[in-house]
């Protein structure tokens, strides 16, 4: 299909394509003369998985490179992709206090030594845990209160998410699988986290009838 | 203390505060001359707060601005806060299938009523949980392997972020925490997912020996 096409298909206008082509997050198309090139579903299918990741996901333009060159590669090994290869997905901040940070990353290693945590040596998901337990300190608060029971919640989310990856049957698909349930995953868990929270806090702060619907009534 | 000192206490440059103070996440100082102003330890608390916010919760500016408003009000409504102020904190789509966000809102709205969750008439957080099951299936993937065991998971954790909110004393803090702990607690639990998702890739897919260091040895 020309690029005409292949933009009503995957729902991106045509400059943002090209701009996509630029980056690199889309391959080339099939040259058929010197000013057109031919795409096919395979590109449709990444520009839409392209979309996702900025737009739901919300990662940066280079991450996500990152991540297709690895998705790209012949047989991509699973665990590299799992272990290092997503981001964190947690922004980091400047200005902090070492000291504080320096707690922090005890802390961290300490949850990792007392759970068993397999990890590697790559220091960047401990880097972005160390920096939100600082982040809670520096705004007076303590996530102490927090840890060990959001520990529970993300061993137990692990296990699904592995298991949404192991039922995919070769290793390309495994890996799309991997990339999809990690982006994707942090916004599904953020978005029911915030009506389970709304629920909660309707049970314990109490809220007028008038204001509320029960769910029955949706 | 003057600005310089703000400036120095908080860890932030004088011109991003400048930048601050003009689009309304923190206010103005008391006029001791037409051009110097007196800052207070209110103001560096609230200038960590919005670095944390933007750092490392990434939120839009606009976003943290109706934050703060609410966090301001003389006796903050702790229920309207969780349940409406908070952002979803998911990215929006454009160019889905109508058709498809049409079912996942549907699946929503089936979620909400088996579980029996007390929600506003707010869409926000329900269209948030609704784009990102619709972005699952635009990629090819299937969300419903995950949902169930994903809202388990909020409930729980939403019980603790309760108790993280209801252990403050008054109301501004408990509004506070809840600030704090919706917009940190995403990030410490996305940290946390990552390292579990590694510790149970290692578990399925193997790792090569030196590549791995056990916990003990961190």
């Amino acid at each position: 299909m020309r690029i005409a096409e292949l933009s009503q298909k995957a729902g991106v206008p045509v400059p943002t394509i090209k701009y996509y082509l630029r980056e690199g997050l889309l391959p080339s198309g099939e040259l058929t003369s010197p000013n057109q090139a031919r795409y096919d579903d395979r590109h449709v299918q990444r520009l839409r998985l392209v979309r996702v990741l900025l737009d739901v996901g919300r990662l940066p333009i280079a991450t996500i490179r990152d991540l297709l060159t690895k998705l790209d590669e012949p047989d991509p090994d699973v665990h590299e992709v799992l272990g290092k290869a997503l981001p964190a997905t947690v922004g980091t901040r400047e200005g902090g206090d070492p000291a504080v940070l320096t707690a922090a990353h005890d802390r961290v290693s300490a949850l990792i030594a007392q759970r068993g945590w397999l990890l590697s040596d790559d220091a960047r998901t401990r880097h972005a845990a160390a920096e939100v337990i600082a982040a809670f300190q520096q705004v007076g608060a303590d996530a102490e209160y927090l840890l060990e029971h959001y520990a529970d919640a993300a061993e137990r989310i692990a296990v699904h998410d592995l298991g949404f990856v192991a039922r995919e049957s070769d290793n390309e698909s495994k890996v799309h699988a991997a990339v999809v349930g990690a982006v994707l995953g942090n916004s599904l868990l953020a978005a029911l986290r915030r009506m389970a929270q709304e629920h909660e806090s309707a049970k314990m702060f109490g809220i007028r009838e008038d204001n509320c619907q029960a769910a029955e009534a949706d």
